[in-house]
């Protein structure tokens, strides 16, 4: 069955999350039905990061299968027509490489965590960010941060309902910039565990308040437990930028790759 | 009476403008209408850019007269508390400096033009934005901008309605920059006639296509008719950013500048 390599943008407020779910809309089941739309046959799709219900994505990648092939040149357009009015939108298509997975082949995942620093709630941010009126020291979470770097047992910012077997990832970056009232966060790794970047965000941020020295973080690190860290951080400030691949499946030149070629 | 220069923020989606209007909510109406909550007598507002319907403000300026004083570090949370649920916030709070009027001591308005231009329709920035799906060449456009900025006769991008006398202004800048598929125009005038930003960038879109040719841009300004211009572009992608006054309101020092001390 033919597989088309996805890059998708949405808007996650609207959704249950990535995955199916039968109490709610899931970005999965929109796109699942808008290419059925195309083609009457199964369809099935998997993602490179399944997103929590809240979690926006700007870069978001996914493995489609249809039932028959479909012209490439026009997928793209065709999919965005049945998704409407729903706020997901495909940016490219591409063919899947061979053996390809968007989730296990994916060698690093990027993602941008925003925090609007002042008094006044968001207007033209609302949404897209983590409201936070008390003032933060951005200085005092970056230096906090350089603790998380590298490998380590993230079990303290690991949810209950965690999955993955180890708790031991790999942080390649985490970095926070303060653009005026904006605060950005930006998280990279092979793959991150559950509500990882959430949790690690919602202890940077008492850090910010002054609540904790910024050397805490580094002792909740090395405790590996989870009861030390601070709150979740909210969904609506986190999204998912991009993922990079060996192989990229969209990049303008496919002749680059031997494996770009299905 | 006491009065107050308030910094605003904005989504003008929801708004027939900032001006009050017999046919719809405007900005001015819920500002002035926050207001009359926290005095009970006559509240009067005037306004740096009269955005019109659609148009979004991340620094509008605004002068709030109030019937009695109000303690100025509450002023900005009572208002935003009585705005809610509107899409309008105030981001800081002065006390207006003396002679200073939100519109006639604008020394320079910034005004910011925002074009997604990709296939795929606008989600994250979706009502901010001007939706081209057509490939533009934004080098052909910041070349063609070059031939509008300086002192000029703009009655060829000068809407129907435009109350001014001269259609004489100066344009400071008119910059045409491109990140990813984001094209964004600034603009920065002392002021500009009715629809002037929306026109000139209705004129560069084309240029950006590649149905005129740069040089175009000088002979339809030249020519003073606005029936050879383009079309306007929409109102959604515009946003006033900010404006500057020789004294600031919003300085975080109000010594250092006489005119500050109401």
């Amino acid at each position: 069955m033919p597989t088309y390599a996805l890059l998708v943008e949405y808007d996650g407020s609207a959704f249950r999350g990535w995955q199916r779910q039968v109490s709610g809309l899931s970005i999965q089941q929109v796109l699942e039905e808008a290419a059925a739309f195309l083609e009457r046959g199964r369809v099935g799709s998997t993602v490179a990061g399944r997103t929590d219900a809240g979690v926006h994505a700007s870069g978001q990648v996914v493995a489609l299968e249809l039932a028959a092939p479909f012209p490439l040149e026009k997928l793209a357009d065709a999919l965005n027509f049945h998704l409407r009015p729903h706020p997901v939108a495909v940016l490219r298509v591409a063919p899947a490489p061979r053996d390809w997975s968007p989730r296990f082949s994916g060698l690093l995942r990027v993602y941008r965590y925003s925090i609007l620093n002042r008094a006044a709630p968001p207007v033209l941010a609302a949404g897209r960010v983590w409201h936070v009126p008390q003032p933060l020291d951005a200085d005092a979470m970056a230096k906090a941060a350089r603790a998380l770097i590298g490998r380590h047992d993230f079990s303290s910012f690991r949810a209950a309902g965690c999955q993955a077997k180890s708790a031991l990832r790999t942080l390649d970056c985490l970095n926070v910039n303060r653009s005026g009232e904006m605060i950005e966060i930006t998280a990279k790794a092979r793959s991150f565990l559950y509500h990882q970047v959430r949790n690690m965000v919602g202890s940077l941020k008492l850090v910010g308040e002054g609540r904790w020295e910024p050397k805490r973080i580094a002792a909740v690190l090395g405790a590996a437990d989870r009861r030390l860290a601070g709150p979740t951080a909210p969904a609506a400030g986190l999204c998912l930028i991009g993922v990079r691949y060996a192989c990229d499946p969209f990049a303008d030149s496919p002749e680059r790759c031997e494996e770009m070629r299905t």
